[in-house]
């Protein structure tokens, strides 16, 4: 697999990222690629002294790699950079648009009413219902469903089967993997004396704000009353669940099955493992880190920018440790 | 965001959901609303003063609140609830057949033995299957694929990109949100003497009661050769898996991301947090509490009406405390 | 609910599946069924005496039982086999191709460049994009996205509502239930200096050898740069998370929602429990077993054929086992 795109110049794309080039210059690429599948007019990622080797010896056109390979002898050119994961992220940047479609397939249902932007393309059996917006150079794939009175920004990328419910609205370049569900109805419900539950309003909504990506198969319930909000540049993983009410801060990572609780907040900048379990009402200071598997009880304030936690009740890492330690001492010592 | 439909009187819906009225009863009342996105004509929800405060600003025609306001001087007419939670939610189901549409998209493909109700929506690129019974007034959004012979009742809502493969049996007013899977091949396997795992045949089907709701994204496993049940009344948040052959009682309310392994028992009444894990074969008592991310091992029978459990393996709640305590005291007194 | 094929004989199925057969070997058999649902021409399964006595007053013409029903009084012909389970499992395969629809539904998208194999259904809505290649009797259900140069094998099911991105290799015999995504781009960021994330190139693919199973709404992301692979005879239960370059061995498995990160490898005949979380980075040996819910931090080396392994960190079963023990000793004690 490769992303193809108009050329770059090696100095182009050295400029772009923010590297050094050894070698030509004027060397054109065109796309990305694995080193096992490059080939000529590609740029591949070198990570270290075997994946370097590999790379000089592969039909790639240019190589981006770290100052480890500042005195490596070769012909081809090479783009060195102080981080060179970050370099290879802009580079990637430079082509992400690589083969974009245009156009709207015939049997995608658009409503009459709906807003759609220029350059869009909006695929195979998506159906787009009334009063909904989308900006310019937005890709809705196949089998996707858009309901009413969304509002879908410029240059979102919302993939195959992702169903987003009414009245969501989302910022520029936001990313929505596939089977993934937005605004759907929170878990919100009163008992009444026979012990029979009945559902609280959801008339909430969803706002996700720009640069957000979200991963395939999440959920994301809307708010009850207000809206649940996942705030500019914030990145969620495959299968995370996030309650109605939740407010997410900017720039967030959380990884992989973890779930948020009703009313939550989550401080901008926090790191969140997989599988963290965060209940409803709780507080979570931003540049905090959560471990995977953490869980954190409802109404809880955790403080700590910077501090780790970990495990169910979830407490600073050297905590926990400390703890897991002297419960294997003493078990040992009963032994003896 | 609201929901609209024929217009009720205040002391209609006072009536409705046993609130006392302070005002004019004859306000005509269309819709519910957030309190931010209230119009005239919307009823809204104030939980304590600051927010009451608001509604009394808003645009909204009439605010449902709790006793706490009853000496609340103001115009606007009011409804005083002593559970003013539940009372929302009864008054939301007033309205909750709000702009329902009715029809079946030239899209969808309904085959010939299909039985259809009256009154009912067929979106966009659904999928009926052979001898599917669909009753009146039943919704199912675009984009849903329903197996043959599957029997859906009256007045379900069917979200969209839903699967519910053959045979599965769904009650009254069951609604079931985006991305669901219902009637999957369940998770059971037999090893040959070369390792190699061979699906024992998984034939039989999920029947699901009247008045269950399931989240989005959640996945219920036909049973391997009898069914897998979910009896009247039970709710489950999004992403919760439940496997082949269990049964969940009445009234039992589920948070999202938990799994319920094959063959296991919940009791009526239960309530059982989020990321659980209940092992196969597992027994538990109706009205149990399960803490979240407690985990039950297979084969447990679980027993204790209004008791928590919690940690894994799961146990009375103030014995999890203690022995957490223990340990904190025990580090402490190591360190000093 | 039962599966119908082409009648085969008790005679012919005693030899199939290795069991012994009692009574008339010229009886014939249409299908699988469960007790409840069995009429003339299934064949059943009777687990205990209990089940037993109720498949002999059932009316399946054929029972598959254990060696327990060795001395069994009764006209009905039995298959006694020694693993019965098994036995049932080979027996279902028999009849695995019952009713299977031929054919491409004149709303499936297949584009002219793709190469569909002899006998394959391709079902409503489906969208099969350019170059791709799908192998003779694979079966491809409602609303499914098959992506650009996919390579899917003969005999595969692909369930309804699935998104397979472009680039993946499927092998023969694999199953991938309903709304599960194969191929979905990995969660690999790179921070730059203002503490925004980019995301790291994910060019890589997903190959999933022959005999793979998957459940229902799981996710299997792409490599990065090099593949994400399962290999032959893995199974997978629902909402199991595979992240990129994730290298899982063969005849594993895997129950529901348990999240593998990137770069972790599993070796062959591993059993992994449900909602495990695995760490980036992690080695675990062929043979080990790991409980439900246990973690492994990352980078960790798991080692031991055999051995069953529990906890966060996860640590033998024997060991964790003794700690709760102790744990428990020392708050009673306390107490005292």
């Amino acid at each position: 697999m490769s992303t193809n795109v108009s050329a770059q110049s090696a100095q182009d794309i050295a400029r772009h990222c923010g590297a050094m080039l050894k070698g030509d210059g004027a060397t054109r690429v065109r796309g990305i690629a694995s080193i096992q599948s490059a080939k000529d007019g590609d740029i591949v990622f070198a990570a270290d002294d075997a994946r370097l080797k590999q790379a000089l010896e592969s039909r790639a056109s240019l190589v981006l790699t770290g100052q480890f390979a500042a005195n490596a002898q070769t012909a081809k050119p090479l783009l060195i950079a102080s981080d060179p994961r970050l370099a290879f992220a802009r580079v990637a940047a430079l082509f992400s648009h690589a083969e974009r479609r245009v156009g709207h397939d015939d049997s995608a249902q658009i409503h009459l009413s709906a807003k759609i932007g220029e350059e869009t393309w909006i695929g195979p059996g998506v159906v787009v219902e009334d009063r909904v917006s989308i900006g310019n150079r937005t890709s809705i794939e196949a089998n996707s469903v858009i309901g009413a009175e969304t509002v879908i920004g410029e240059e979102c990328q919302i993939g195959p089967n992702v169903t987003i419910y009414s009245g969501t609205k989302l910022g520029h370049r936001v990313v929505v993997q596939a089977g993934t569900v937005l605004g759907s109805t929170g878990f919100g419900y009163a008992r009444d004396a026979a012990g029979h539950y009945h559902l609280f309003p959801q008339v909430g909504q969803v706002i996700i704000e720009d640069d957000v990506e979200i991963g395939a198969n999440c959920t994301v319930d809307r708010g009850a009353l207000d809206a649940t909000i996942i705030r500019r540049g914030t990145k969620l993983d495959n299968m995370v669940h996030v309650g109605h009410n939740v407010e997410i801060g900017e720039d967030v990572v959380i990884a992989a099955q973890t779930g948020i609780s009703g009313s939550s907040r989550i401080g901008p900048s926090a790191i969140v493992g997989g599988q963290v379990g965060i209940g409803e009402h709780v507080e979570i200071e931003g540049g905090l880190v959560l471990g995977g598997q953490s869980g954190i009880l409802s109404k809880k304030v955790l403080r700590g920018k910077g501090i780790v936690f970990w495990g169910t009740p979830a407490r600073p890492l050297k905590d926990y440790l400390r703890e897991l330690a002297t419960l294997s001492r003493l078990t040992r010592k009963k032994e003896r």
